[in-house]
């Protein structure tokens, strides 16, 4: 049988092909201005995604790059800082911290939780000499989101500076950076934007700033400052034709409308959930996001080979568990450029292999629970 | 909501994005040595897919001019014809041939029926000067397959050229053109070869090129002989970048295998007549091939709004019937570049648009009945 490729794992995501044709056009020079032109409408543009009126600088990187550009620019060692860690993403934000010589006062939860204003506002007032404190938006790892926007109300009145990690959750989850008062909002391209990996964006307010023209770390390639001197142009060789395809998807977003953006990832993650639970399996998380449903391996079955039948079999691309919870849970995404189609695919290859390995599901039992979703958010 | 498109029609088809960036490659001159050697080899190739030693003639344009190609090259002005006409495509040879002042013998059957090898044999008896018989391997306007190996058989040992028109079955339909005596076989690019439409191809064995060299008809573009003096190269200018789609798209039928490619096409068939019965709808056609499920539109759904909903709302491109089946048919294809989520997806939209025009029925209930045959094939 043709075996054709589906991406439902949180990151990367499909690429429409009118962005991969972008990313087809010749590769100018950038130091024109001819290409100084593209980037600076195309940086100009990116605000919208993260909505702000503040700079959001592109590097070139996976979204790893930005996590480290926001832990350098902003601290110096021996500076504290309060690290959320509830997962995976969370951890590689303690990782660098560390790295680099800060004093982390971490939360540490149970993969699944999710952090809450009032653990914020604990850990802030316990720690008043805490400059920045360090979430992670969407924690793909266990499909949980925080809510970013209370956090923020905890964050905004005080002299401490909020971060997040929005890598996998920019576009899946309402996000208002200005309006809410976030300070710092680090992403990549190959998720909600709908590129390939090679691009990250750190988004920084004013209070934010502050920090970084008095950061003194050693750093080089994600100096923000020198970022900052050369904008809208790159202090060093930007990727252009990823430009070109930026430019692209931010015209997609702006033309669907950002709101609509968000529903249709809460529209799937919907229907995902509600298919799983047809299907009588349990959520993972405590506070599931719209970027990936979480969801425990029921007994008897082998998770890792799910993930592994579901790929080769089917061509379906899920996500297993990581870490301490590889083989117990795996994830399906709906980040990114997903249609309903793409969800029902998603669960009815669930439908197979759980079958086959044993966890016997009548078929179409989690399609209609996703269609009946669907189907009445397509028409109400 | 993002829309994808979903072609589920009887052609275009999909083409596979390996094929597609193979048309992006730089265009070579047609009149050099290095592009000549590239036609050779595919025309070699192409034979495969035809199940013949004999030459196939790669022409530019739709299936249609094939049609004519055999009609001219083939007859004379005055020369007897059998000519089946169930459907469309049928009627479409008696057309052609009337234009080319052929003396028609029609078997003009009901839409949805197929002709017998009986039929056949009766009107060879009847008319023993009739110089060929034209069919219609699958009659795409009805969903219907005819018994061409059991015509062959017929034909076989008399002096009558059997014509089919493949342009829809070829790959969809087993078809083994020498082994069964087939003497023209025609077909075009856009089906079951995955290619975009232009390309048109005409494989005719030794007991029609005499047929052939007797021809005196005023034609020119698609005059055969033509196309012999200069074979393997092309009398006029060959369509280039759609030859080298065609030798990327044989390779991947070659990798394949054809048997698996027509068991394909049956398993995607079975699926989707399994799937519409669940729903307690009615085939339309008496003998359904693997082309396209054609499908009772039921009472009280308008199927002119249950095609364009399907098309303008969910992205899935089916067919609606044509002339005088308009509004009373759909058909769902099954051709070409299709994997089987892809029916899972035609299915699971055409249950929300029943929904939306008032046939009521339970989400799920054919995607369950296509899944339960999927599952058992690919399982098997």
């Amino acid at each position: 049988m043709i075996k054709k490729n589906y991406l439902l794992a949180p990151g990367p995501t499909p690429v429409p092909s009118e962005i991969l044709l972008e990313g087809a056009r010749e590769t100018i020079h950038h130091r024109t201005p001819q290409f100084v032109k593209i980037l600076e409408e195309t940086l100009n543009e990116l605000k919208y995604l993260f909505q702000t009126e503040h700079r959001v600088y592109t590097l070139l990187s996976s979204g790893t790059g930005a996590l480290e550009a926001a832990v350098t620019n902003l601290l110096n060692p021996g500076d504290k800082a309060i690290i959320v860690e509830a997962g995976k993403f969370g951890e590689r934000w303690r990782e660098i911290a560390e790295r680099f010589n800060v004093n982390v006062v971490s939360i540490k939860l149970e993969w699944g939780e999710a952090v809450t204003p009032e653990q914020i506002k604990e850990a802030i007032e316990k720690h008043p000499d805490a400059k920045a404190v360090f979430t992670t938006y969407s924690e793909t790892s266990t499909g949980t989101v925080i809510d970013l926007e209370g956090i923020a109300k905890v964050t905004r009145d005080t002299d401490v500076v909020l971060v997040t990690d929005a890598v996998s959750a920019l576009l899946a989850e309402p996000l208002k950076m200005d309006e809410w008062g976030v300070d710092v909002v680090v992403s990549g391209s190959q998720k909600g934007v709908m590129l390939p990996p090679g691009l990250a964006f750190i988004a920084l307010n004013d209070k934010a700033w502050k920090l970084v023209e008095n950061s003194k770390n050693s750093n080089y390639y994600f100096n923000l400052k020198a970022y900052a001197k050369k904008y809208p142009d790159n202090p060093w060789t930007p990727g252009v034709n990823l430009i070109y395809m930026l430019r692209k998807a931010i015209q997609m977003v702006k033309e669907e409308g950002i709101e609509n953006v968000w529903e249709r990832h809460r529209i799937l993650a919907d229907a995902t959930r509600a298919a799983v639970k047809a299907m009588g399996l349990e959520l993972f998380s405590k506070r599931p996001g719209n970027v990936a449903t979480a969801v425990k391996v029921p007994e008897g079955v082998d998770g890792n080979k799910l993930t592994k039948i579901m790929r080769d079999k089917y061509g379906v691309t899920i996500a297993g568990g990581q870490e301490h919870v590889k083989g117990k849970i795996f994830r399906i995404s709906t980040l990114g450029y997903l249609s309903i189609f793409d969800t029902i695919v998603g669960i009815s290859a669930l439908e197979f292999v759980l079958n086959e390995l044993g966890y016997k599901v009548e078929f179409g039992t989690g399609v209609k629970a996703a269609q009946e979703v669907l189907f009445k958010e397509v028409n109400k």
